[in-house]
């Protein structure tokens, strides 16, 4: 999984604490943990394409959440950044060389790809149960002073 | 994930078919699925270093299972090929930048890591739970001709 599925939560964590009413350019959410800029603006036009964040163009204009924490899974994000593929992909190599059947005489699915399914479920399943607002609520027990501090850093001048 | 998984685990299965009595080089098991050889080799030399296959040199030398289908899990092939690091790899962003807190005031683990954590656990843990030998047992019911099918043409000539 690339770095910026981790990026992109951080910076959906930071502009829920920022607040909803403010568009955040890419360079200062990435500046705010020394980020690369054109990276981690990537990762936020793929939110935006996701519906997760909303671009706004203009003078003010940045990234600010497009609803809320709580109807934002891990698996969202995930999709987002990293796109629908599973991780396993099946190349369906049983029906390769001289061992393979007749064309059509397959079952529909493989068993190793239907094994290595499973787990990617499990994960997905996993992944989908938790929201960013169960994520927020966690790293505020560990953090109290954790959204202030970004509020404050983030305020306009 | 890399195709070498596919692959591994497609291996691992023809060389239980085959039985444990004989040792196939790297290139005859992948002409048999028309996999480039160089790659499959690397892929069954990482098994063998895993301790899943074992590497049998001379001229009727090759690979062979190191243990019986029902003692490999998925997790062991897929750790074997993909290496033992998580798919989700946190790198710690929110202890960088002018945001940074004191350092050692930061709970043990982040959040979203914890987060992302619980969904590869949910993963790992489906993955350990399927042996190989399950897999082989249903892919013998879709394919009950398979296994004959490979003992032929994998018999010395």
């Amino acid at each position: 999984m690339s770095e910026g599925v981790e990026w992109a939560l951080h910076s959906c964590l930071n502009l829920a604490w920022i607040g909803p009413e403010r568009a955040v350019p890419a360079a200062r959410l990435a500046a705010y943990h020394e980020l690369p800029a054109a990276y981690l603006n990537k990762q936020l036009q793929a939110l935006a394409r996701a519906g997760i964040v909303t671009s706004v163009s203009g003078p003010k204009g940045g990234f600010r959440l497009a609803r809320g924490l709580d109807r934002i899974t891990l698996m969202d994000v995930v999709a987002a950044v990293e796109g629908p593929d599973e991780a396993f992909r099946c190349t369906e190599i049983r029906q390769q060389g001289p061992g393979a059947g007749p064309a059509g005489s397959y079952a529909a699915e493989c068993a190793i790809a239907g094994a290595m399914g499973r787990a990617e479920l499990a994960w997905r399943r996993e992944l989908v149960s938790q929201t960013l607002d169960d994520v927020r609520e966690r790293a505020e027990l560990q953090a109290p002073t954790a959204p202030e501090r970004i509020r404050e850093w983030f305020a306009p001048a």
